[in-house]
């Protein structure tokens, strides 16, 4: 099996690759200055655990590479898209350790850049085969994206319940991810219900990723993940620890010290308590890949799974 | 002829109710904070002129309501979310005499509602059939509108050429008349041939219409138009009659007044070279009519043009 994997795994980055290039060569701006804020985005870009997981999934059918590298940099770029607009939002001068597009561009160049991202992301569709249930689908996330993104901006200087807080992130996050995978199967031929199924296993992802990358932004040793804290706390956004900690409190945030806070998440156990949640969608996640058809990418899955998801335990 | 165009305007008014309605029960957020900002925005929404357009390109052709009604609502929603991104960028506090989206809830939230709308833009096509043509043709306009807003906004505080200045109306206003018109056509059964000919007088439409709006913000007998106008110039923004007024110089305009401005312009002729060149393409359009079928929506299509771009005249 775990030659399998290694296989697997070469053949994800080579796909990968293809999409890197993809994404370059779709994002080509008429005009020079758009060109330099498109690749400093384009530099910035991490990981491509979209891309990654949409691959992965399509291989549960009959892989062809054009079609998904097609399909995986539409994702990622509506991804790039909503990460400049989130900036703007935040006030986030920091992206992955770089300026962000807003902090070194301003901000309204950061409006035009990721508008320009989306019609990018739509445009990978010109002139190819892809039904328009696609394109819905993809208008549905961004909606759900939006519709979260309000949410969330409508409590700030509120502590939301953990349920208010699962549907901002089931919209911001997990949509994103539950779609990337369900389009990787359905388009290679899996039935509708396996497809599903990687779809659900997408968006239980999606929901343990967040709330680690919430649990990961109270880690002591690192200076900027401290910055970011504080930045949220500022701005009015409480990550999942600080919402257990004054679940079910009225609370003057701006009287507390990020000290007080820090205590009242010790007191109330809020990293631990989100811990548990994050690791009830990853053994939800896990129970489903364990369920899924046994194909040499099955193990893949459930390794990236763990290594995305199991940073915590 | 005029009772045709009674006829056909009747018409079209009934269908822009339709649209109207339409873009309504598109519009229904989960979440009620977010319909209250939708809602604001169909209240400033004006004369509805890309959705007239295009229902009136499509009665040169086999008109089916249905279709026409959803693209037109399309268009339309496309048109708002780039309003209210457009306000976020000009820092505009009043939007036809109305507090802004910006103004009145924030830079960040018009991020998101502007997102929105165009995700609402591209749903109108779920589950309808519709060539994935037209989505890559409103991709590719949005794509100029994000190049051309952001071509300008790298001019801001430099005299633009005409050239220059003619390329960002060409992509912000006049491809989504031009849109407009063509899909209203080619949608409704209108060979190639006179799809393009109608998508030609929308564009010429609407750049001459953008030089018009131009021309109106330097009248003076309205104080709205006038802070326009400061508003723009204190953002280094210059519509035609600056540019016409300082072509060929290097200007601090950080020096200058508005009375300086306004003597300029008086002084090289600004407003009557900017005229000319409305009249310029706003006789083209007419030209362009006149050579189209007879049927009895061309007589309304060259009032409503007449309507339009006479106003300064």
């Amino acid at each position: 099996m775990s030659y399998n994997i290694k296989e697997a795994s070469d053949g994800v980055a080579l796909e990968i690759e293809k999409v890197k290039k993809r994404i370059q060569n779709h994002s080509q701006a008429k005009f020079k200055e758009v060109q330099t804020i498109i690749d400093t985005i384009l530099k910035l870009n991490g990981k491509m655990l979209r891309p990654q997981f949409l691959i992965v999934s399509a291989n549960f059918g009959t892989y062809e590479s054009e079609r998904m590298v097609n399909l995986a940099s539409a994702i990622e770029l509506l991804h790039m898209a909503t990460l400049v607009h989130d900036d703007i939002v935040d006030d986030a001068e920091i992206r992955r350790n770089q300026p962000s597009v807003q902090s070194k561009f301003g901000k309204d160049m950061a409006v035009y850049t990721g508008d320009y991202l989306l019609s990018k992301s739509l445009s990978v569709f010109k002139a190819k085969d892809y039904d328009n249930e696609i394109i819905a689908k993809l208008a549905k996330v961004i909606e759900r994206i939006c519709e979260s993104e309000l949410l969330q901006y409508f409590n700030r200087y509120h502590t939301m319940t953990v349920r208010n807080y699962l549907r901002v992130v089931s919209g911001k996050t997990a949509a994103l991810f539950s779609l990337s995978m369900y389009l990787g199967a359905i388009e290679s031929g899996c039935s509708e219900t396996l497809a599903n199924s990687l779809g659900k296993i997408g968006y239980e992802i999606g929901i343990a990723f967040q709330i680690i990358d919430d649990i990961l932004d109270f880690s002591k040793d690192s200076a900027t993940v401290g910055k970011t804290v504080q930045n949220d706390v500022k701005n009015g956004y409480y990550t999942l620890p600080v919402i257990y900690a004054f679940e079910g409190q009225q609370i003057a945030f701006g009287q507390l010290t990020q000290t007080d806070i820090s205590m009242k998440i010790a007191e109330r156990e809020g990293i631990e308590k989100s811990r548990i949640l994050a690791k009830k969608y990853t053994d939800k996640a896990f129970q489903r890949i364990d369920k899924l058809p046994d194909v040499p990418y099955k193990a893949l899955l459930r390794n990236m799974a763990e290594k995305m998801l199991v940073r915590v335990y």
